[in-house]
């Protein structure tokens, strides 16, 4: 039972398996901002190391922004040759008063619910693409090596938009590819129920400028007069949603289509608790279209956010100011047949056309991707669904998920190859948040899990 | 000819009179920012010292917030007794990257349009107190004392809200209460034509916070399911005005009276420019009610700006984050009977009203005034007005002001005095802006207009 013997291994190394993400956990790699550049360069560094240490040959390879990581372990070539991905930049930590302790100095702490790993990256990625690291750590402690022939890829810009992967991936496609590639960065679909994620919304990213009066002014002197940007601003994010929750943008549901019975019914069987879900974050009713379930509009509806807004005087006390510019970030979750580019361009006709004749806009590309669907055709799925079922108390569930992992539809249309969505995370785990956690039971049974997927793969 | 004595000197003793006023802009006395608590003892101080080298008796008086300065000078029984009010502080210098030098750092620079001084409070209020005190200065210079009993107070709390003012207003009421208080707070109508103001608006300060989900969500894990603030603070913005640029707050109007065919046509007769007033800021339209001129509508009709709006991730880069709180500075400007606390109660309703069940809102109050409408009944104000018209190329105007100065309310509600306002500001000056100015020119003939007003009020 040379499972077992893995297993066993994950559970009698955890401790030093928690001081190697916690290394990993204090470098602030957090890809948005230029004055990481070097955290970056070490997160990578860091993971090339641990690559080698599994038997891979591992190099850190440039591009126009932040480093991506390639390694290549070998392996017998009539098992599937699987690439695993995983991205070791993290979010930005504001605003850090929030955080009840330094995001870059990880600890794991009691909570009411277990144990968790608290740090900026605890979840995503690190924690997450970890628990693959050390279910191969610990194959090759009992094996001498790894089961099967491995890739590995990893980029620092995901929580960027990820500008150098499509170049990097197609000057380098053939390297890349494998029989599928598997991707820990996504939810559990509870606690207790292991998933396989099947669906992902695809994601666009535009902030625009307006610019009233070429010049902050005094709101004596001139208001009422000269148009006020901030005002227009709020005009153009308040038209984006009519009353019933649709985003009004033209063409912007051109590609959406409603749920297939079949999978309504499938999802309706999970027994999602939309009073749970939304009250953990202190709320009681779903917000989006009318007559959609929270679990339908997260999971398969297209979405417009406001991810940031600024303008005018935003410190302590008052001034007076009536502003020259106000900005925002806005991005769409998209879904199906979505066309990114064209709802960029539908976008910007829609604020262009919204603005009185003295308001001016600039733009600012963020990125997209369209959504991702994955087949699950493939026999390798059911393999990993029912080795996930092992370990957990209840069978695995391939599901949705609300979140945007281009990369995905990448591997498809760029290598031509599947892609698996395993993850450990929980609804709570607070990503892009202040005080992100990783349960301590998810990182361990994480690990255990890869192991039995590694197994069920390559046997 | 004694006041041509006086004159004269100010022509001598220029260069000495800037570099007075350069210490006093050296000092950073920002109201609003606690920060500069120390700098506003140091600039109270600054005055006080000043006075006494008027002839006054003058001490620095302390108050919860920014101290006051108050000095008394005597005189003559027989003639008026002044009061002068002016305001040691300053606005905040953010953007700083736009300032084309320290704000706290004044010049003379050469421009286009003349020299100019340029520095944060250069105007607002530092440049234009010491024009009265400068005219002062010379006068004993020449007579050896004051041409009449003067008093002086001096806030350190203008362009913070004024907390303190009534409060010790009301405390030290007979000691501040003179035949007429006089103000060099305001603006010139153009280069070339001097004013007193006798219309200024009333101001009313609001800041609000909508909460949301109880803490930053994953726009992706959360997005379409769950209320976002920003979305809800934009269409509460963008509610406050209807398509006509009317303010739909309930009761808004109340009080506000349309112009008396009169003072329309003596506003017409001004020949006020809405082109070049509009041009000089990079606009072509104006903005506010439709049917409104633009002088009308900075003069006599009542406004609602955003003066900040801040939500979510402002930093550069994007981040996909549904944010937990949005928040807004928004103030209204006030004319007429306009009522301040209904106003404010009424807004509050509005915002109140707007929430879906899941957001909340809290409120911060930024202080309120009512408008100021000055009687010009008052024998001095003519011959103030005929005082100030022998200085400049074109006789003076009572005109209006769009900004606030509610210290001309309280010298008439709490102490009975007419207040006359009397200021030499352009419109280009860049009050609360990067880069304010005061032209060399105001300040100079703005000093000799003060010395030919104090000779004719004291006459």
């Amino acid at each position: 039972m040379s499972l077992d013997a893995v297993l066993q291994t994950l559970d009698d190394t955890q401790d030093a398996a928690i001081e190697r993400l916690f290394e990993l956990l204090r470098i602030p790699s957090v890809s948005t901002d230029p004055a990481h550049k070097e955290d970056s360069l070490r997160a990578a560094h860091w993971v090339a190391a641990t690559l080698r240490e599994l038997g891979a040959e591992a190099d850190v390879r440039p591009t126009p922004g932040q480093p991506m990581v390639v390694g290549h372990a070998p392996g017998d070539a009539s098992k599937p040759h699987l690439l695993f991905y995983g991205h070791y930049d993290v979010q930005p930590v504001d605003p850090l008063s929030l955080w009840k302790r330094d995001p870059f100095d990880p600890a794991v702490e009691d909570t009411a619910n277990g144990k968790v790993i608290r740090a900026r990256g605890a979840n995503d990625d690190k924690g997450q693409f970890m628990t693959f690291l050390e279910a191969c750590r610990a194959w090759k402690a009992v094996h001498g090596a790894l089961p099967c022939r491995l890739s590995f890829f990893f980029e620092g810009e995901e929580e960027s938009g990820s500008p150098s992967l499509v170049p990097f991936m197609q000057d380098n496609a053939a390297e890349l590819t494998a029989d599928i590639a598997l991707i820990s960065d996504t939810s559990m679909f509870d606690a207790n129920t292991p998933a396989i994620t099947t669906m992902l919304r695809g994601l666009l990213g535009e902030e625009l400028t307006i610019t009233g009066p070429s010049r902050d002014l005094h709101s004596g002197s001139y208001g009422g007069a000269v148009m006020n940007p901030a005002r227009m601003l709020a005009r153009i994010i308040a038209g984006l949603h009519d009353e019933t929750g649709r985003i009004t943008v033209p063409g912007f549901y051109d590609g959406v289509d409603d749920l297939s019975d079949a999978l309504r019914g499938q999802w309706d069987a999970l027994g999602f608790d939309a009073d749970a879900f939304l009250g953990e974050v202190g709320l009681s009713q779903p917000a989006g279209e009318t007559g959609r379930t929270a679990l339908e509009m997260v999971w398969a509806r297209p979405t417009c956010e406001v991810n940031g807004i600024w303008s005018g005087y935003t410190g302590d006390g008052f001034k007076t100011v009536l502003p020259s510019t106000a900005s925002a970030k806005i991005s769409f979750r998209l879904v199906g047949a979505q066309d990114p580019v064209a709802i960029r361009k539908a976008f910007r006709s829609y604020v262009q056309q919204s603005l009185p004749p003295d308001c001016t806009v600039s733009f600012k590309d963020h990125g997209c991707s369209g959504a991702s669907v994955m087949s699950t055709e493939n026999p390798l799925f059911e393999k990993a669904r029912l080795a996930l079922s092992d370990e957990w108390p209840h069978p695995a569930a391939f599901i949705g998920a609300g979140g945007s992992i281009p990369i995905a539809g990448h591997f498809k249309e760029i290598l031509g190859m599947d892609a698996m969505l395993v993850g450990f995370g929980q609804d709570d785990d607070g990503l892009h948040s202040p005080n992100e956690k990783y349960d301590l039971r998810s990182f361990q049974k994480g690990a255990r899990s890869w192991a039995r997927i590694l197994d069920a793969l390559s046997g």
